[in-house]
């Protein structure tokens, strides 16, 4: 996944396999340097960072992680993580999403640039809410017309891969375990559903 | 919409119906106070806020808006706006997602909010991405069982509407009024169907 910022991968790296608190601490206004405090605002109902200069109050929200399946004649685009989190890991095409682009074009854009594939994007396959990590992961099926692919600055490897040799013991990231699993399953039904779930490492897992 | 401050209005009032450059200028940093600089780092394809002291990058990404359209016995439910923007006008229980839920939970949670309404959130609808707000508005069908509903803080009247009588002049946004005439479509067709599509007003009207 591109994009990631020393904070982005401390998120993942802590929080998409361990329990933690949501959200990033503030410490100082954005907009004009003073500290913020903590509160809880008339009216709100969850404490939020509010400016004790000028009184902004700074909204945490989650961020959106966009990406795709690219498929050429049966087989599927995965790639090898260069980068942490998950360094060495496979994973699908996928990254945070822009400012300025639609989910579908930022799907696009993180497969060619950590698989060098200009694919064309299909249907919405999976949303997967990443509770702990504050990110919704939002999945696309895409077809790859020609074979051609390379490695990208983030990527160790790109490989296209029969379903019968997808490497499920070293998939990066749950997320993408979900949606590579619905995608096969539709592919065999001959559907093209999307599904949705949540993904909460904050909870202990049930007995 | 629920959570929105001075930000998030200005961002509104002033992106959702005229042109503009996307994202917030960031003045100092977050984490240390100081102030940052917009650069272009090595590898990265984009323009970032970059603390000049700590050197932590500040991202900026699109926000999620979730809502519904709560439907009791062939009626729909509608929200006139007791705020900013678009004060007045007439939309769907929806607002910004929170860290912590899912797209459903929050817009069963704004729904309590803005119509005390107790809704169960049923398939995907419409996810619009709205190009000049950085925003992603995800929209839901819904069901509301009883006939319960009431007037919340952020609105001025909560209505249950025949399609015939929506007052399709006065919904507050573009991506509401897209929602909805999915929503009466697909229910003439009978079907579920989840709509793309994306609205840009950084763009001048093509001729």
């Amino acid at each position: 996944m591109c994009g990631f910022d020393p904070l982005h991968r401390h998120q993942i790296e802590t929080r998409s396999e361990s329990p933690g608190p949501t959200g990033f601490d503030v410490k100082f206004c954005s907009h004009c340097g003073q500290p913020v405090s903590l509160r809880t605002l008339e009216g709100d109902h969850l404490p939020r960072f509010v400016c004790d200069g000028c009184g902004v109050v700074h909204y945490q929200n989650p961020k959106l992680i966009v990406g795709c399946v690219p498929e050429h004649e049966g087989r599927i685009l995965l790639c090898r993580r260069a980068i942490e989190p998950r360094l060495g890991y496979w994973t699908i095409p996928a990254g945070f999403m822009e400012n300025g682009e639609t989910t579908q074009e930022g799907a696009r854009r993180e497969s060619m640039e950590e698989a060098l594939a200009d694919v064309e994007i299909g249907s919405l396959l999976a949303v997967v809410h990443v509770l702990h990590a504050d990110q919704v992961h939002v999945m696309f099926r895409a077809r790859l017309p020609e074979p051609k692919f390379g490695v990208g600055a983030e990527s160790l490897e790109v490989v296209l891969y029969d379903e019968a040799d997808v490497p499920w013991q070293d998939i990066a990231f749950r997320s993408v375990h979900f949606a590579l699993r619905r995608y096969f399953e539709d592919r065999r039904r001959g559907v093209e559903q999307h599904h949705f779930t949540a993904i909460d490492f904050r909870k202990p897992p049930s007995a």
